[in-house]
C-alpha cells in the first residue's frame, strides 16, 4: 500500500477558492469561530495524524485482521494505540455538541477530517466513525438521564457505539425485524433476539460499547410501524458513572469479508439484555431516518477516498514504470522505455480517477455546507432551503460517488498492469476495500428509490428545480465568458435533459408504478454526472480567474482546467446513454418470467 | 460459493440452434468424427466432472491456496487428486494430436469443456490450461528430439508446463527482458535469471514441470529481436526417457494475491538451469505469437466464467430473499414481503449479467469455430478466411469480454446487498478472482492498441469489413422478419458508426499518431458491443424461429428473445457514449504535462 499524503492544496482549493468555507461560516449561528487560521490548523493536524498514524496501519490491519474468542475480539495490532492518540489529540468531539464536552465545530469541518482520517485507513475510521450514529440518536431522542450517562464518555470517544439494525433475513427491509423487548420498569426493558452485520459490535480499543438497537415491544403493530429504539450498553452504567455489570450480551462470532478486515462485523446476541426506551414507543424507524442524511455523506466519502488512494498509488507508478514507446516518438530516448504515463490509455484511466476525486471533493464538501446551514443558518428560510438541498443531493452523494469509487479503485489496479493484482501494492486491498460502500449504509438501489420516489416524485419536482436553478444561475452569470462556453453549454444541455428525464419518469410512473424503479439507479447516475459537471464547471471557472489573475500555483489551477475539460469530453457523455436506457422503459426489465431467469 | 450446475441446455442452444456445431464439424478436414452424440457424452461428462470434483475445491482453494517452502509449492486440498481423475479421464489429451498421444479433437470442444472446467473452479483449471501453451510452442518450433522428449507427458498430463516470460521490470515490453542463455553445446544452454508472475511454475500436482523460457543468447541484438526460446524442464530427462537430475532453478517465492489463490504464481529462479533451444536463435518473440489467439480466447472465457457464476449465485438469491413489496403491487400476499425478483432494478443487474453471459457464449464458441477452420478447413480459401476473422475477434473477444466479467461479477455481489461482502456466499470470491482476468494474457489496452493498431489500421480496414459484411449480410436476410426489426435495425446502425469510427480513427490518426491510444479502448469496447448485439440478433431470430415451429422448451426460447431485447435496449445503447468519448480526440488526455498529475 503506498504511504497516504494528504493532498491538502487540493483540499485547501475547494475550502479557499471553490466553496469559501470562511465566509460560509460567517453564515452561521455559531458560538465557535472558524477563521481560516483555525481551519488549517486542524486541517494540518489531522492530515499529520492520517499520515504518521492511520497510513501505517492500512496494510496490517488488511492482512491481520480482526480476531474472534468468545471472550471478545481484538483488534489488528496498533489499533488500540492510534484510537488512545486519536482520543488524547480531542479528535472524537470535534464537532460535538459543547454542553456534553465537545467542541462545537460544523459538521463541514468534521466531514473534510472525516475524508482525511478515512483516507489514512478506511477500516480504523469506522470505529469513531459508528459512535456518532449513537450519539445523534440520544441527542435527539435521548431523555435527560440517557443523555447524562452516556453522551459524556461517547463524547469524548472513552467509549464507542454501535447501531444494530440488521437481522439476517432482513436489512433494507427493517419492518421484518423480530428482536423483542420486554418491559420491566417504565423506562428499562430486556431485549432478545439476534443482530447481524453489527459494525464495531465488540472490539478491544474502548472501555465500553453502547448499542442503539431497533427491536419490538409486546403487542406492537407489525411492520416498520411497530419498531422501538432502545440503547443498550455492553456494560451497565452506575448511578455514579462507573462501569457496572457486564449486560447480558454478546458477540458471537465476526464475519469473513472481501475487505476492510480491520473493521470488525458482527452476530451480536442479546439474550435478555438490560435496555433503555429511547424516544416514543413505535417509532424507532423514523428516528433513525432523522440523521441519515450525515451518515450517508459519511459512506459517500468513501467513493473519495477509495478515488483518491487509487491515484495516489497508480500516479507514481505510471511515472516510474518503464514500458513501450510513445506512439508520437521516444519520450525517454536514453532509457529503456518510455514511463507508462505517456500512454493516452494510462492517462485516460488516471485522469477518470483524477476527475472522480477531486469532483468527489467539492460535491461532499457542498453538502456538508449544506449540513451546517440546515442546523445552524441564520434564518429559517436558509434552514429549509438547505434542508431541502441535502433532501435531494445526499442519496445521489452516496450512490453515484461509491458507485465510482469502485470504478476508480478498478481503475487503479489496471493501471499497474499485473502488479496491481498482488497484495503488496495495495491497488487490490483498495478495491477490495471499496466494495463494501456500495451496499451498506443503503445499497445503490435503496438510494435511488429514495431519489426518484420520495424526493423528486414525492416533492412535485419542487426538490429538483431548488438545485437546477442554482446550476441554471451559474450557466447565465458566464453567459459572456466566451472561455466557459466549453463548460456551460453541455452543462446547460445536460440540466435541461435531467428535468425533462423527471418528468418523462413521473409520466410513465402514473401509467405504471414499475417505471419508477426501471428509471431509478440510471437516473441517479445521470443526475450524479450532471452534479458533478456543474462542480468541474464552477472548478474551471475559478482556476481560469486564477490563472487570469496570475496567482501561484499556475500547474494547479491549470492542471483543474484541464480535468475539467477531460470530463466534459469523455465523463460526461455518459449520460448519452444513460438518457436512452432510462427511456426505454419497464417493458424489457419486467416482460420476463422470474422462473425463466 | 454456490454449487456450480452445468448449463448444459444453454450451451446446446448455441452448439445446436445457433452454430450448428455438427455441420462444421463436416466443414472441417479431419479424420477424428465428432457427431452430435459425441459432443453430447463429452460435455455432459466434463459437467459431471466439474460439478462434483472441481466445484467443491473452489472455496477451499481461495480459502487456503497454495503454500510456499523452500522445497516446493503445496496446492490446495484436493488438487492434486483432481487433476489425477482429469488425467485419468483423459482430458487434458482431448484436442491434442494423435501423434503425441493426443485424441485430435478440434479446438471448438476444448473450448467448450474448459468453459465447463474452469467454470467449476477457475483456479485449478489453470494448471491443466498453462501446460497448453508448452505443447503448441514445442509443436509448432520444437526439433524432432524435444517433441519426442517433451509431448507425450505434457498431452497426457503427466507433466504439466508453465510460459516464463515476465520479469520484474517488464511484462507487456518484453524486448526488456535480461534472462541470460550461455551455449554449452550446439542444442544446451546454461540460463540465469530470474522471472516473475509464473502460473503454475512450481506445485505438487505433476511429476514434473516443463518451462518454456525466453532469454537472451550473447551478443544477441538488443530489444525485441534479440529473444530466443528454451525449453528448461524442473527434472532432466534421461535418454530413456525417466526423470534424471533436478535442474537448477527454483521457486523463490510465491505472490499473494487478490484471488485465484489456489493458482499458484511463482517467482523462478533460473541458475545457470539447463536448456534446450527452441526453434530459431532470436525468433523467440515471433514464436510466441503464432499461439497467442488460443491462449487469448481461453482467458476471454473468464469472462463467460465469471458472469455465468455470479448468475448462478444471484439468481436464486434474488428468488428467495423476501425485501419489501412490488411498487405494483404484493406478488407474494401470504408472505412477509417479496422476493427482490420482482424490483425492476434487481432485474436490471440479472439480466445484464444474462446477456453478457449467454451473449459471450454465443461469441466465444464462435471464435473457437474460426480457431477450427483456421487449421483444418478444407480449403485454403477457408483456412485464410478464419485466419483473419480470429485475427480482428480475438483481441475484441479478450478485452471486452473480461471487462465485462468484472462488471457481471459485481453485479453478482450487489444483488446480495450486504451478504454479497461475506465471504461464505462466494460472490466476493467470484468478483476477486475475476479481476485478473483484464490484467494477463495482455491487459485490455494491450488488446485495444493490437485491435486498432495493427489489426484495423494494419489491414486498412480489410478485417473489420470482413466481419461487418457477415453482419450487414444476416441483417439483409431479416429484411421481411417484421418481428426482426427491433435487432436488425439497431444493429445495422451500430455497425455503419463502427465502420465509420474506424474511419475516423485511422483520419485522425495520420496527423496525430495519439489518436490511436486514445480511442483505443473505447473503440474496443463499440466493437464488443457491436458484436454481441449481432450475436443477440442471430439468437433472437433462431429463437423466434423455434417459437414459430411450436418447439419444446418455449420458456427457454422466450427468454432468449427477452434477453435480446434487454440486450438491445439497455446494454446497446452503451455505444452512445463511446462514439461521443472516441470522437473527443486525443488533446482532452494530453494536454495535461505528466508531472501536472
Amino acid at each position: 500500500m503506498p504511504a497516504y499524503t494528504a493532498p491538502l492544496r487540493d483540499i485547501r482549493f475547494v475550502m479557499d477558492d471553490l466553496l469559501d468555507f470562511s465566509s460560509h461560516y460567517n453564515q452561521l449561528n455559531s458560538t465557535t469561530e472558524v477563521d481560516r487560521e483555525t481551519q488549517l490548523a486542524i486541517i494540518e493536524e489531522a492530515a499529520k495524524f492520517s499520515e504518521n498514524v492511520l497510513s501505517p496501519l492500512n496494510a496490517v490491519g488488511d492482512q491481520i485482521g480482526c480476531t474472534w474468542t468468545a471472550d471478545g475480539v481484538t483488534t489488528p495490532p496498533g489499533f488500540k494505540q492510534a484510537y488512545q492518540q486519536y482520543c488524547d489529540g480531542g479528535w472524537p468531539s470535534l464537532a460535538m455538541p459543547e454542553a456534553f464536552g465537545g467542541q462545537g465545530l460544523p459538521e463541514s469541518m468534521n466531514i473534510v477530517v472525516s475524508e482525511l482520517v478515512c483516507s489514512g485507513c478506511v477500516a480504523w475510521s469506522g470505529y469513531p466513525g459508528l459512535r456518532e450514529g449513537a450519539i445523534k440518536t440520544l441527542l435527539s431522542y435521548g431523555s435527560e438521564s440517557l443523555q447524562n450517562t452516556y453522551l459524556p464518555n461517547l463524547v469524548s470517544g472513552k467509549w464507542t457505539g454501535t447501531m444494530c439494525l440488521t437481522e439476517s433475513h432482513c436489512g433494507t427491509d427493517l419492518g421484518q425485524l423480530k428482536t423483542k423487548a420486554m418491559p420491566i420498569t417504565a423506562t428499562q426493558y430486556t431485549l432478545t433476539g439476534t443482530k447481524i452485520f453489527i459494525s464495531c459490535g465488540e472490539h478491544d480499543m474502548a472501555e465500553n460499547i453502547v448499542h442503539i438497537v431497533l427491536a419490538r415491544l409486546p403487542n406492537s403493530p407489525e411492520g416498520s410501524a411497530g419498531i422501538s429504539l432502545f440503547v443498550v450498553p455492553k456494560f451497565l452504567v452506575n448511578g455514579d458513572g462507573s462501569l457496572g455489570q457486564r449486560n447480558s450480551l454478546n458477540c458471537g462470532s465476526i464475519e469473513h469479508k472481501m475487505g476492510i478486515h480491520g473493521f470488525v462485523t458482527c452476530v451480536m446476541n442479546f439474550d435478555g439484555a438490560t435496555g433503555y426506551l429511547v424516544g416514543q414507543p413505535n417509532k424507532g424507524l423514523e428516528a433513525m431516518f432523522t440523521f441519515m442524511n450525515s451518515a450517508r455523506l459519511t459512506t459517500a466519502l468513501q467513493g473519495l477516498v477509495h478515488s483518491e488512494v487509487a491515484y495516489q498509488g497508480a500516479v507514481p507508478y505510471a511515472q516510474e514504470r518503464l514500458a513501450m514507446r510513445s506512439l508520437s516518438g521516444a519520450k525517454n530516448p536514453k532509457g529503456p522505455a518510455d514511463p507508462i504515463i505517456v500512454h493516452p490509455d494510462v492517462r485516460r484511466m488516471l485522469l477518470t480517477i483524477k476527475s472522480f476525486a477531486e469532483g468527489f471533493r467539492a460535491f461532499a464538501y457542498y453538502v456538508a455546507q449544506q449540513l451546517d446551514l440546515s442546523e445552524h443558518a441564520k434564518s429559517d428560510e436558509s434552514k429549509t432551503h438547505a434542508k431541502k438541498l441535502l433532501a435531494l443531493l445526499t442519496p445521489i452523494c452516496k450512490g453515484f460517488m461509491t458507485e465510482l469509487g469502485c470504478e476508480a479503485a478498478h481503475h487503479g489496479v489496471q493501471v499497474f498492469g499485473g502488479h496491481g493484482y498482488i497484495r503488496e501494492w495495495g491497488m487490490e486491498q483498495n478495491q477490495r476495500d471499496s466494495r463494501i460502500s456500495t451496499l451498506y449504509e443503503g445499497t445503490t438501489g435503496i438510494q435511488a428509490l429514495d431519489l426518484i420516489g420520495r424526493k423528486i416524485l414525492g416533492s412535485r419536482g419542487e426538490l429538483l428545480t431548488n438545485f437546477s436553478t442554482i446550476i441554471v444561475e451559474f450557466c447565465e452569470s458566464q453567459h459572456s465568458n466566451p472561455s466557459m462556453q466549453e463548460f456551460t453549454q453541455p452543462l446547460s444541455k445536460a440540466t435541461t435533459e435531467w428535468l425533462t428525464l423527471a418528468k418523462i419518469i413521473g409520466q410513465s410512473a402514473a401509467a405504471d408504478p414499475e417505471e419508477i424503479g426501471a428509471a431509478s439507479v440510471d437516473f441517479l447516475m445521470f443526475s450524479g454526472y450532471t452534479i458533478l459537471a456543474y462542480f468541474w464547471a464552477r472548478m474551471a471557472q475559478v482556476s481560469l480567474e486564477k490563472l487570469e489573475q496570475g496567482a501561484d500555483d499556475k500547474d494547479l489551477y491549470l492542471a483543474k482546467v484541464n480535468t475539467a475539460k477531460f470530463y466534459f469530453q469523455r465523463i460526461l457523455p455518459r449520460t448519452a446513454t444513460l438518457k436512452l436506457t432510462i427511456q426505454s422503459g419497464a417493458a424489457n426489465l419486467m416482460q420476463i418470467n422470474a422462473d425463466q431467469f
